[in-house]
């Protein structure tokens, strides 16, 4: 089995298109590295052109993916990226979404959109020819471009407006069905992570947002610049997103309830401000939270515990309506820094989070300016029927959902994948149907499956590099070795360095030959920043040993290697790289 | 070495998403079989989805592209769909192309283009990392999806709106050295149509339009469908583009010159009602035809002999400026029908076409209501120093512009395929510089070189295919082999079929296996639209005579194979048909 060198052919440094330097270009490391690599170029906001090196990853990838798409009955298609704004309207999608969703109008004036997903277009592909039982289940994927006018493009390839993506759909006739194949699309997913080289993303539980749909995880990269939250427990292995994470908060009651009495606190609005002046912990305090609808304005007030933060997403999914902080409360009848839930008049929607619920003699606001409220005990000072929702965030060292332990941790994540059971959100929406075995018509039930690609690799780079370069995994490196020759004109490095070049090509092993005039110290940072996980250096000191020096970019080997037979070694080495990927590969399912 | 088996797995026809119909669906064949075959949907107009079969052929061009292109030095990168205004304005281009280009605005209010063509994304991509000579000269490309807002969206995948292409830019330090490359480019491209299977691809000379630049060539197949008319000539091997074609016209000079005479011609306007009735053959009259400028309206006549044709190309390439027919002529102060070129008075700018050089006694119209000029002799009306240019079309049976015999032959081509030299037209225009070798700072000189996969792949089905279907070249058929399997309830028949899959499969054969309860008829003509280049009949019928029965989609073989050893003849022979193929493929340069 020769090394796989399925992309683009071996190269020459001198030859390759992009530059390298030294100085450091931005603080989120992967969009330092790459800038500084020459693997992208910026052409507007949010918006690259790809050098070579990451065409050659991106290849890889995207062969990868296909491979894994097609082993759980994948069918590869092509959706456009210009789609007619009357089929986002035929889901609803064209109104409900904001303008993260570019729309533009033809040379005819025809409203047209840029995809930035295709679950309208898989629908509109299968409509029609999938109108019996027995066409299903089926799944059809593509690799494509898309684009989400992004208003805060970030980090290089992490958040960007123009990216590539795989992402597939997959119909079904049951319910059962698509579990069923959500856990093979999961297991594939897996795959995937670890086939690249980053086999330590995880799958954590999301909110399915825009997309519809009831469950749905996403896959994430640890690390400190990613913009999610994760919910972690080590204990029981519990994952999910922050926004997704149901939060539990144990309030201990008090012996003896207080009476609720007002009390004068003045200047004092903050939930920290009254608490410092009557000598209350913030868990002993009830704050009132002001959003109001994005639609029409209109108010949303939520009482929850001083402690706690509101999850947008969360108040956002129970009021099925998009919500901002409220900008100024002026006209809500709300006197703002003493809001309470006691004797409280006004035309908000009002809200208890679940934490309050348990809490004894909190602080809260007396509905009057300058007073609060002590001694306020939800369940004897509101009414019996009284509706507490989870609207808060989960914290750090707070119980979990699912093992009942105060074992939470929370970590910062970069999303590179997701999936989700999305129902019949689009195919009840678009009218898509097929008989049924009893002769029904029913809608499909659909689950959908993303990756992006540039994120993906950015994300590689983010868990895998030093302070000198990227250090791409051996799988999807756009170069498996590097060959530095150092003072190539020395006639016997010359020569050696072109023999060693030509059969390792031969053996179909991936190469980049650096063969410049140039020092030792530039080289090698060079060879840093191109990141091929293997190097062979070739100089007139190697050579006086009889070897060359074969080394990790790693750092977790490096030796001599004789001449004589050092096409094989660096192919050997090379394979036990690949198979060291693999071994962490999970089986099929 | 296995048959290739490069993409997607081997299917069964029941589990392809897409259905096959007998109807007639549209008049162009390609368009029809592809439509009536499910490899493509409309989704708006000029605009579609793939299904499998279509994806798969794209693949696996695209895989021939890749290959073709990394062989001639080509680094592969990927520029953006989607292009901020700026980078087109800093080339004129922004203002300078009509409405095929489709501008919109991004959330911000910032101009964006959709990109149609890449020459200023290579351009930027080049800018600054391409500053000395040594760096020179090196070539990128994509493939990538564009985006060209046609007005007449046609012919299925012939022309469409959104389309996956393979460009290509080079840049170098000389004219020599484009030259040189063009060469190579040249000929990577013959290889590229021959490997796809249509090797009677042929180059024309062709206009470069839009592109700039000077020399330019356009790769067509001939097809009665095609738009574009190709001029031919078979003494020589001649061919050109109508648009960019010489035209040759010959006038025998009458041995009696005639003296101008005015003759009442009444309501005869057009030079066929002019010529009948003064008893004139076509050529023995000289016609004006009116344009206007489309920029500001301004009017262009030009005069020419009557039985040839304008060609708006070579027009508008000398005038610098687009044009369209005179809508209407009553501002133009021109006696409509009756205009000549003696004693015309007119602001239009007038123009001599190179047909009336050596023409006698022609009739033309007298610039009077109601009246026209016989004896016309422009080289002795006209004023010496009338220049005449060449502005109408070639004709077949005229004179080739190369050997100079009456051989011209007209075809009808669709142009798969363009390169162009493009000349400093986006250097200096952008501003890309390098250091020349003695220290000077030059702009780079660039060729582009482009392929449109959805149309080359529909060109190959309007060149190969019959009544039944799409006969696909095996080197890029969706499949290579499709099993029919008839009467699949018969136990022999499902277990041979099922193990001749599976051996192929194993063999890296790429197949299509047919195992449904239907009719041969029905079977066979699913088959003939999948289009699959090898057949391979099992039935009881042929078990009985202890056989397979192996066919050719194109009628060119059928016989039997016997059971044992079936997969390794059904091997040999998808091998003699790539070996075939590839025979047609010539050499590298």
């Amino acid at each position: 089995m020769p090394c796989k060198n399925t992309f683009g052919g071996n190269m020459k440094v001198k030859n390759i298109l992009g530059e390298r330097f030294k100085e450091r270009a931005y603080d989120i490391e992967s969009q330092n590295l790459m800038t500084r690599g020459g693997y992208m170029k910026q052409v507007g906001n949010g918006i690259y052109s790809l050098f070579t090196p990451t065409k050659r990853i991106q290849n890889k990838i995207e062969a990868i993916l296909r491979e894994e798409m097609d082993a759980i009955d994948g069918q590869e298609v092509l959706f456009p990226v210009v789609m007619p704004a009357t089929l986002w309207q035929s889901s609803g999608r064209f109104d409900s979404i904001g303008k993260e969703l570019l729309r533009f109008k033809d040379r005819s004036g025809a409203d047209m959109v840029l995809g930035m997903t295709h679950e309208e277009a898989a629908v509109q592909l299968a409509m029609n020819v999938a109108g019996t039982y027995q066409k299903y289940p089926f799944m059809i994927y593509q690799i494509q471009t898309k684009f989400r006018d992004e208003p805060r493009a970030r980090g290089g390839l992490i958040r960007v407006r123009e990216f590539t993506m795989k992402d597939a759909y997959s119909f079904h006739t049951s319910q059962e069905d698509l579990e069923k194949y959500y856990e093979r699309a999961y297991r594939a997913y897996e795959r995937i992570y670890a086939r690249a080289g980053v086999p330590e993303v995880i799958a954590v539980k999301s909110d399915s947002g825009m997309m519809g749909g009831k469950v749905s995880h996403e896959f994430m990269l640890l690390t400190e610049i990613g913009e999610d939250s994760i919910v972690i427990c080590p204990e029981c292995g519990f994952r999910a997103n922050m926004e997704a994470c149901e939060a539990i908060t144990e309030n201990a009651a008090d012996e003896a309830l207080e009476p609720l009495c007002e009390v004068f606190t003045g200047e004092a609005k903050t939930i920290d401000e009254v608490g410092t002046m009557l000598n209350k912990p913030a868990e002993k305090t009830c704050k009132a939270v002001v959003y109001q609808r994005n639609a029409d304005d209109s108010y949303v007030l939520i009482f929850c515990r001083g402690d706690r933060e509101i999850n947008e997403t969360k108040l956002t999914n129970y009021l099925r309506s998009e919500i901002h902080p409220a900008l100024d409360i002026e006209n809500a009848n709300l006197a703002a820094g003493n809001i309470g839930p006691v004797g409280l008049e006004t035309k908000a929607t009002v809200l208890f989070d679940r934490s309050l619920v348990g809490a004894t003699n909190l602080v809260c606001g007396a509905n009057r300016e300058e007073y609060h409220l002590t001694g306020f005990t939800p369940s004897r000072d509101l009414p019996g029927n009284t509706e507490f929702i989870d609207l808060t965030k989960a914290v750090a060292g707070g119980v979990c959902p699912s093992c009942g332990k105060h074992s939470l941790k929370v970590s910062r994540g970069i999303e590179v994948g997701n999936i989700f059971q999305l129902g019949k959100r689009y195919t009840e929406a678009m009218g898509m149907t097929y008989d049924s075995e009893n002769g029904e018509r029913k809608n499909p039930i659909m689950g959908c499956y993303g990756i992006g690609v540039g994120r993906l690799i950015a994300s590689v780079c983010e868990a895998h590099h030093d302070d000198y370069g990227p250090i791409w995994p051996i799988t999807i490196a756009p170069w498996q070795v590097e060959i530095c020759a150092l003072r190539i004109d020395d006639a016997s490095v010359r020569e050696a360095a072109d023999r060693l070049y030509s059969e390792l090509e031969k053996a179909g092993v991936e190469v980049l030959y650096d063969d410049r005039a140039v020092s030792a110290g530039f080289m090698f940072s060079d060879a840093d920043l191109f990141g091929a996980p293997v190097r062979v250096v070739i100089s007139p000191k190697t050579l006086s040993r009889g070897c060359f020096e074969l080394s990790a970019r790693d750092k977790s080997f490096r030796c001599d290697i004789p001449v004589e037979g050092a096409a094989e070694a660096v192919e050997a080495k090379v394979r036990e790289l690949i198979e060291a990927v693999n071994a962490k590969v999970p089986e099929r399912m």
